[in-house]
């Protein structure tokens, strides 16, 4: 289920998804900086890097665009930096959490919105967005964590529900403005649903419920 | 001039190497984090993508070699940690000096080194080593900062006079240890010559003193 009809400008979409993208890159270099053992901070390292080819894949285009991708992303930081504060968590595992479940949420939310792009830049950015964001290296440490102390597990779960609150509001501000809010409203809500349905089975997949 | 008489043992090198590059990467990734700009942001993240991908083809190398690279690493990762926390610098000027400095070191002089591998490593080494560190970037964040507060410039030159003697401090220790001090002290001494005589030039080119 796609949401074409509200595809915010290209350089809008691009401004901000790039953006994004690198916001989700800086959290998972806190991850290999912050990684408990080598083993993991090697491994994250696999993910912060796909994450960055995301993002200089997108960032790509704005430049295709003939675009500085500085000013191209500019008027989405302050609000994307907010965003970024309040879903850091306290500890490496919340950190991975976010990594995890906001990578997932974002990609498959701008993925329904690339619908709308013209035609000559759908293809690539849609490339971009399903490129491997290495969910399965970041779902086996937070696994091997639960594992190790099962006290996480709730933690953990706590963290995932309040981060999915959060993680909407962001991707909300990427819809282009409508004057007809009703039914904006009704194109939404099935989207979101499936959205969400996605994070459930994310949170399943680590024995937690969502 | 290259060092083979004093390379260490392949796996030695890489996992030293892998993780120093690792290393300087966290540097970058936090320095994309607290760019001042989102232009330097930008410019800097591209800097990062190369300096992860030079460690992971070293780290290539050892999974080739048939051995995992967090096991590979493990050992160096102590005295390395140290040395970065030794370097992290006061802001985010002295952090990117640092990155700007050690890499360029620290590639010069595992490039001497990489000489006396075993033949079949040498050269994708060579090339992982050789491979753009994306320095002209980081010195113009440099020059920009200075020229917009030249009163960095005095504190931009002593951090770099500081550096200087920790980086060559962890190079050492990628040296192969040998029972003849004197004959080895004889063939470090003008590689390092070589190597503080760049470190100089690298610091000339930001109108500093080394």
């Amino acid at each position: 289920m796609d949401l074409p009809e509200l595809t915010p400008p290209l350089l809008h979409f691009l401004g901000q998804s790039a953006y994004l993208q690198l916001t989700l890159f800086e959290n998972l270099s806190r991850a290999v900086a912050n990684a408990p053992t080598t083993d993991a901070k090697e491994s994250i390292s696999r993910v912060a890097s796909l994450s960055l080819a995301k993002h200089h894949a997108l960032t790509a285009q704005i430049e295709r665009h003939g675009n500085p991708p500085g000013a191209v992303m500019e008027p989405f930081t302050a609000a994307i930096d907010t965003f970024q504060r309040s879903t850091q968590g306290a500890d490496w595992f919340e950190n991975l959490m976010t990594c995890y479940l906001t990578a997932g949420f974002l990609d498959d939310f701008y993925l329904r919105l690339a619908a709308g792009l013209p035609g000559d830049y759908r293809a690539k950015v849609i490339d971009a967005l399903e490129s491997d964001a290495g969910a399965d290296r970041m779902a086996d440490e937070l696994r091997r964590g639960i594992e190790a102390n099962p006290r996480l597990a709730s933690r953990l779960a706590m963290w995932g529900r309040r981060l999915v609150g959060d993680t909407m509001l962001v991707a909300r501000a990427g819809l282009a403005a409508s004057t007809n809010h009703d039914s904006d409203e009704a194109r939404i809500e099935p989207v979101f649903t499936e959205l969400i349905a996605a994070h459930t089975r994310r949170m399943d997949s680590l024995g937690l419920t969502a």
